[in-house]
């Protein structure tokens, strides 16, 4: 058997007309001859009586701190409801078809409620149901551990089950679908001339999402590239091919070698963040004991820095915006003085070919500054570069990076 | 430790305000030394999104014949989504509380889909979360094969669950809370003066119940008769001791002897009949001949028979209106010229204390008859007297038994 795994967010199941949609991608692909393994999430976002969310809220309104074990429990239940509608749809087109829970899937995890690991993929029950003709629809984001726990894997989770399944049934394709044609250039919503990229590696694919690009969750990623199996985006919406994401080889072997002059991949955003500058005043031993003093009291507290660049006599980062307060507490206390600036904005190229390519920060600034928009930061890594922007100028520098890096 | 199993139908969690009073009772339950284990239905009925109905319509709506393994998982979140509600509120007024699936309360049942049988109870799980003083909540109406199948009990399955619990528990009490006083003498909503029973016995129960007094599932009451487990029938509503079921000979014991003078126990109704009267014609040899055909043909496609009187030369009986035109196409089919009656009601006196008890039909026909009520039909067993009458007669029967046996 050629198994084909399919994954189908919850935007993609939200309506019987796009559920039938659905259907028809399954069957097309057993058609072509793969054994389909579906994978879905819950049906919808909030306000759906089934979306994980609208559960969350129902339990919440009971007691806003519900413990992580039985939060679980029902959150389970959001994918069993969408997979059985989704069972139902395809046995009604005629097609034998049989929904799976996680457990009964044989996603083994471990304990941890809310944001579990995937241990291990028994695929026994899959592989039987299989071989008795059946499309095989197992619930997302959801596992068991050894001892019978119901546990979930957190946002993005679905992704992680359905790259977990590819590679315990070694399929020929992990196929993400979503509401997007692709792995994009840009956001679309921001960029009109974004487009679908045709192949991407893995790197790739993982630095976009680490940067904001909501597209396949880099665990879903890190899982199929340890064997290897290609991954697909895909829409459900269209027909177009979408994007495959797969090793740097495959995608340089390939016959149009679309990477050799592909400096950047993609350009990403994240919004809501504030930049903190605080001077830690002494230089030489007495600066690095200060230094080591700020991180500590901020890690003690779980916030997480970013965009962090390390002076003598300053040290300069961001954090989220919900957490700011909090961070501004925690150093008042410490004895430190920041600088607050609130309000700002990511934006980032992204691109394993800009590794070796001289100017590339040099074409960043040129582009923004002819925009006249102000960079208060500006870091860089071997396959990204990331710009800290005040938040109204980030769609402006989005597409003044996209105009100069990706539509010449 | 003193177990006790509370049980909570579905319209005594539909609210906030309710869950808050279900609470209350276990609660209460706790205080008085016992360890309660929570048997909770799905909330509510249809029209609220998580009722066991909203389900059941939301996959038909996708396919009318959904498979039996699906629909059960299905209807399996029901229960899930009430009992970690039921989790919340507990853990929020302080009380440490799980909730568990049937699978996980160790509930293993043969693989019947959407009507399974109960095989055995593993009761590990629960006595583990007990002894580490938590509040146990189990999901009612649902249970697992050995091989990991989920599986429903059918209507009135979470009353099974709660006896089954209390059987493998040694409860000192199985109490099935629901929105009456306890097991009434007859429908409050028909009879004004209707009040609840102290004291019946399981046989007692079990009679009501098939006779159409919605109590408790007959199935339920013969798993604690087994073992002489003590159930209640009690009000979520109120505060009020409700009935207890117990053996024959607990009540006869009890300081007031309450069925020694109690011919009758309760007077019930089934509406939605219709009757059949057949002729088959021919008498002797040629005529059972014919009346074996006749239940053979209608027990072959799957109608229930009810009062069913044989004369040597017709056979009368009656079926439940949803299936007497296929009825009648039957009877048509095989040459049988049929009567028909629609529109009747059963109308049923139970009590063990009828037998041997003279004249109990007669003070039955003098009752109906003083109220010009027509007798369609009459019956009787040892603990039940059954009347047929036209449905238009139903509720004046009722009352008309119910003012000669139950108020005098």
């Amino acid at each position: 058997m050629r198994f084909i795994v399919q994954k189908f967010g919850g935007t993609s199941v939200a309506t019987p007309e796009l559920r039938e949609r659905v259907a028809g991608k399954i069957i097309a692909a057993k058609e072509e001859g793969y054994t389909p393994v579906v994978v879905v999430s819950a049906i919808g976002r909030a306000g759906d009586p089934y979306a994980t969310d609208t559960l969350i809220n129902f339990a919440r309104q009971a007691h806003r701190d519900l413990s992580a074990r039985e939060m679980d429990l029902l959150m389970s239940c959001g994918e069993i409801i969408s997979g059985v509608v989704m069972a139902a749809v395809l046995q009604k087109a005629g097609h034998p078809a049989v929904f799976l829970t996680g457990a009964q899937a044989g996603i083994i995890t471990d304990g941890s409620y809310n944001e579990a690991r995937i241990l291990k993929v028994k695929p026994e029950n899959i592989l039987k149901q299989a071989k008795e003709g059946k499309i095989v629809i197992v619930a997302g984001f959801q596992g068991v551990t050894e001892d019978g726990e119901i546990t979930t894997l957190g946002r993005g989770g679905s992704d992680t089950t359905a790259a977990a399944l590819g590679v315990a049934l070694n399929a020929a394709y992990v196929d993400i679908y979503t509401d997007v044609e692709g792995i994009m250039t840009a956001d679309p919503r921001i960029v009109d001339g974004a487009q679908a990229l045709e192949k991407v590696t893995y790197d790739e694919i993982c630095q976009l999402a680490h940067e904001g690009a909501k597209v396949v969750h880099p665990r879903a990623v890190e899982i199929v590239m340890q064997r290897n199996i290609p991954l697909r985006v895909r829409s459900t919406f269209s027909d177009t091919p979408g994007t495959l994401v797969t090793s740097s080889g495959e995608v340089y072997r390939g016959t149009i070698d679309i990477t050799r002059d592909r400096t950047i991949t993609g350009i990403t955003q994240i919004p809501n963040l504030v930049q903190f500058k605080v001077a830690t005043e002494e230089t030489g031993t007495e600066g690095l004991t200060r230094q080591r003093r700020l991180f500590k009291s901020l890690a003690l507290s779980g916030i997480s820095l970013d965009f962090i660049n390390v002076y003598p006599d300053e040290v300069v980062f961001t954090v989220k915006e919900d957490v700011w307060q909090k961070a501004a507490q925690i150093l008042e206390n410490a004895g430190f003085k920041a600088g607050v600036t609130p309000d700002c904005a990511k934006v980032a190229a992204v691109g394993a070919g800009m590794t070796g390519v001289p100017g590339v920060m040099a074409a960043i600034v040129e582009a923004l500054t002819r925009e006249n928009i102000q960079i208060l930061q500006a870091n860089d890594s071997y396959t990204t570069i990331w710009v800290l922007v005040k938040r109204e100028d980030m769609e402006k520098a989005v597409r003044a990076l996209h105009r100069q890096f990706m539509e010449s």
